[in-house]
């Protein structure tokens, strides 16, 4: 199933992206004041080969769940029976997930791909957990490659799925206690980034917990054989998050799909790779997939070392505070639409994107022609 | 009615802002990982003397048009005529505001408060003409102060009536060719900045007639007797736009209402009273305004220089590309929603910002505390 989707992936259409940027200086705007907006635009073209592209609309918000062994070791105050709690808020519609959702109309499905407990069935639940929970990342593989396979493929299902009900806009959202501590490990991996540029606070924690997760974050890439045994000189403490001239950064892997698939499966949660599978169908079936923030990031950059024309459907909805979710955006090549300091994850950054995201594409399809409204042309 | 507006108009409650932000921290979400959206959530329970506020919507656009003096000067390549067409344009439905407003579920209307043209009646359009456009302001005041006075008051009217039909939430749009030179000279006056660093490119302008447009606004300010006659040291051509120290800033106004309107009248636009107006009558309603960008943020200049408090009861919708907009934000205290280089005016960014604001008040509505919710919280 993987493969399939892999082989349905198209980049994007580069004259439907040529048409669209000549549409948008025909409308009746002064050229390029639509800023950000018109390159949304252009992009969803691109990827729908298609100009004026179709409206990213309904939209549906998939949140996958999973825990993770790696919360053993300290690296967040929250407990983690939150992860199960909080699916169950989601399915009684109170957490912010859902009333952002509600506020834009967009369903919300949650997923459980690898919560450590067993869940009541509900509505509005799909169960495709891999395992209660992954391994501890920083003894050894979170997964094996089968199950990050198995993920990936429940991710995609779920995206098929959503996309057979008439989504027409994928939104992937997270929930897993210590899932930042994963993300910091995919991020850095898959971006050659150091762990202290890439490790954040997460939902808010100490220094001495912050270091820990640092800590815990070089060990895994060490025990599992993804980077140099030593920090990239300079890297760390340089504030800046800028390495030094002539520092050794760790070198990033993704240059073929079993080594993605493997790091995957050796530093990942399974929500990584299930929102990592529903981006690659969402690229398959044409439909824009809106990034989240780290988690979905961190989806993101495994997608792209599976095919980085997979990218090309994606739009980022927002820049998370975490700082790896920076250098996630950086690497992928994308912009976000909203920057407004969230750290929360639950598909909440995508969601508040995705009305923006509508009306760049809206402006495309109703905005008149200067011809056409006879309003006169700024003469060149 | 200016006066009995005023008088209506009350600071945002302390109370309700404090039991907003204690109440964000009962959430089911890490402290503050909402960033700039519990601001904006706890900010309009301020504004509304209420926790939580009531949400926002519907929303009501009014596109304030009209035409100015300084057009003869060439401070922009675009005709007059324009001003025309695009209210032609908003009509039909065919403007980018109209794509935006469509998305959004947001009515327009259009108000003529000073084109300089007969305007055949249309639905949705209202007729509140004080002139067939302003005076040069470059030459002597743009209007007089009783045409400033009743600019003003339409904006009262039509924000009033609008309220009165429903609208729980109230956005100025402008369209006007050459209004960003107004603006700039608004901003100037009111931010205390020196017009270099004030005026932009508005619709797009060449070096030569970006020179000639700052020329005009010091102009402007030197024959209104609004600013010393030599620019402030340092600030043009700095590049930073920040004067160097010891650099002498001319004064800024505004410190009487009459002062206020003496500014308004003598660099002003028809739109940027209404929008001053409209901006006031909603914080007497205790409705909540999202501003738009340079045109309306001039706007708001005025309205805070007749009464401060009248801007706890607005968001700001968006950060233009223009960079007195920047400047004006930072003079009201105010944090941009959407920073997407817009630079449009017609309320387009307060339209892409209308969803989030919703959004945020929305989560003190529907999300569950963690006692409610059952979900455990950080160890403090």
């Amino acid at each position: 199933m993987l493969a399939e989707t892999l082989a349905a992936i198209r980049p994007a259409d580069q004259r439907a992206l040529a048409e669209a940027r000549a549409h948008q200086d025909r409308l009746t705007k002064p050229r390029g004041s639509l800023g950000a907006m018109e390159d949304v635009a252009v992009r969803l073209a691109g990827a729908a080969g298609a100009c004026p592209p179709p409206v990213p609309s309904p939209a549906a918000l998939a949140i996958f769940a999973a825990d993770h062994g790696v919360h053993a070791r300290g690296v967040t105050p929250w407990p983690q029976e939150v992860t199960v709690q909080m699916v169950a808020n989601f399915l009684s519609g109170g957490a912010v997930a859902n009333a952002f959702a509600a506020e834009a109309g967009v369903p919300v499905t949650v997923v459980d791909v690898g919560v450590a407990a067993d869940l009541p069935d509900a509505p509005g639940l799909v169960k495709r957990k891999i395992a209660y929970g992954t391994a501890d990342l920083s003894q050894g593989p979170a997964m094996t490659v089968d199950q990050a396979v198995r993920a990936l493929e429940a991710g995609i299902v779920v995206a098929r799925n959503l996309v057979a009900e008439g989504a027409r806009c994928l939104i992937a959202g997270d929930m897993g206690i210590a899932n930042t501590t994963a993300s910091a490990a995919l991020v850095s991996v898959f971006t050659g980034s150091d762990p202290a540029e890439v490790t954040g606070r997460g939902t808010g924690i100490d220094d001495r917990t912050h270091e820990r997760k640092v800590a815990t974050v070089r060990k895994a890439l060490q025990v599992n054989g993804l980077h140099s045994d030593e920090p990239a000189a300079g890297a760390e403490g340089s504030g800046s998050g800028v390495p030094s001239p002539g520092a050794t950064r760790p070198p990033s892997v993704g240059t073929s799909p079993s080594e993605a698939l493997r790091a995957l499966a050796a530093v990942g949660g399974f929500e990584h790779a299930a929102i990592a599978g529903f981006i690659l169908y969402g690229a398959a079936a044409r439909v824009p997939v809106i990034l989240d923030g780290m988690i979905a990031g961190a989806g993101a950059l495994v997608a792209a070392a599976l095919d980085p024309a997979a990218i090309d459907h994606c739009v980022a909805g927002h820049r998370s505070a975490e700082p790896g979710h920076a250098v996630t955006l950086d690497h992928l090549g994308l912009r976000p639409l909203v920057d407004l300091e969230l750290r929360l994850g639950e598909g909440t950054g995508a969601l508040l994107a995705h009305p923006l995201v509508c009306a760049a594409v809206r402006v495309m399809h109703d905005v008149a022609t200067f011809d056409a409204a006879g309003v006169t042309e700024k003469p060149v």
